[in-house]
């Protein structure tokens, strides 16, 4: 197993690639951006803004994760705090964006796909030889970002997400042969992958991913202290479903050379530490 | 700050230095090798005997970190438990030493010094024009090591040890002006850091070191949590003495180029997380 260390990534998490990339991309003279994000893309896009000299509106939801609030903070970015659900978020961005500030979403966006998807072409061009590829799945950016890295490459690789059982809406949107929408209520410790898979990201990896392994919590924490423990590197919840899901099928990734992507290491130190 | 990362060292901790080279030191024929520890010294033994093809005996007081623990075990080293005391200690290796096992002591040996010392000379060699390092000191190998390895430097640096208040005899000796040996019952959290600092060690400290500053159990924990939180990197209490060191004593260390050893990342998960 290689794993990409995206906790070491600029604010902690891979998302500031899709941001940087996105933000790249604005017309001159932009001056603000706005997106909803449950943490690690606000803190992302409060950031790159900020490395542009623009401001950054994030719309957060209740509960959200406290060290990702304070990143978010402290990269500048103004929180606006909306109700834990999908609706409450779009809506509190959409009111945003008629202030005329320039909307970055966090997933479901063509930009931001292809910035997250340079996490997977650097480890690729690591010269590993690796046959499979394996990223958390949220909102899908990373994973539909790393598809489309791996469709560059000469031989094909096996590219699995790895889904919390407890927000499974990309699992059983698979199984369903369809965008599921409806009842996406997520419970899981993973806080970075409750979002509901997007439209381009949902259709990118019904098209290209080999599948999607879902994980338990304890799962997901069991790996997390594997990883903290043996690697001795601090990673969040969300990173830690990818090791979850090979030990989960130990048949299925025998043998392989795999790549993980560990998302990001952004954890609430105080609520995990006695 | 510049870190040295010897939690990522092998066996998580620098004491693997000292282990490999006392070592490499014995006669041709040697079997066994037995040690008193609580917990990382015994694993790095344990590790680099059985790398040689030893076998290796380990005192360990009981009460000691139980990854630390699981860790000997892992490395083939075969536990003897001890009162959690330096005489009961002692004592118990003393008895190993009967069988004809060669002793290596965890850090009051020149050879441990000078292996220890090495992680030194691989950050002086990195060319980061310190002017500074701090290391934690318990037993003193890492300490009075890294003191010898800036002796060979042409720019003579500024030393000096990080030590919890709770287990401060070195400090106090070198207030005293003599080895300190009466009433040391150490009481902190670093339980890297509870020996009585050695003969040898203290003699190194006391001639060449610039000081030693001392750190709450409170400002240990809160040093490992910044570097938990900032630098996505596992280090156990100990290892955050000498970041918790610079901390509290700002003033000292303002506009310097500083080393820290970051000794080892050995925590014991289950006592530490939620």
């Amino acid at each position: 197993m290689f794993f990409k260390a995206e906790h070491l990534q600029k604010t902690g998490a891979f998302k500031y690639r899709g941001a940087a990339y996105a933000i790249s991309r604005l017309p001159a003279g932009t001056t603000a951006v706005a997106t909803h994000s449950s943490g690690n893309h606000g803190a992302a896009l409060s950031a790159a803004a900020r490395d542009r000299g623009m401001a950054a509106h994030i719309v957060v939801p209740r509960g959200a994760n406290a060290a990702k609030l304070a990143a978010i903070k402290a990269f500048g970015g103004i929180v606006h705090v909306c109700a834990p659900n999908q609706q409450a978020r779009e809506e509190g961005l959409a009111e945003l964006i008629t202030e005329g500030w320039s909307p970055i979403p966090p997933y479901d966006d063509d930009n931001i796909i292809s910035g997250q998807g340079t996490a997977a072409l650097e480890l690729l061009h690591e010269q590993l030889d690796l046959d499979t590829l394996i990223t958390p799945v949220g909102g899908g950016g990373l994973l539909s970002g790393t598809l489309l890295a791996t469709l560059t490459r000469p031989t094909p690789l096996a590219v699995f997400g790895a889904e919390p059982a407890g927000a499974d809406d990309t699992f059983r949107s698979l199984q369903a042969g369809r965008r599921l929408t409806d009842g996406h209520e997520p419970q899981t410790v993973a806080d970075g992958l409750r979002a509901l898979v997007g439209r381009r990201n949902f259709a990118l990896i019904q098209t290209h991913a080999d599948g999607v392994i879902t994980v338990s919590d304890d799962e997901i924490n069991a790996a997390m202290k594997l990883i903290w423990r043996h690697l001795k590197q601090v990673v969040e919840p969300s990173a830690a479903t990818v090791l979850a899901a090979v030990l989960k099928e130990p048949n299925r990734f025998a043998g392989r050379r795999i790549g993980l992507i560990l998302s990001g290491g952004n954890i609430d130190m105080d609520a995990l530490l006695l």
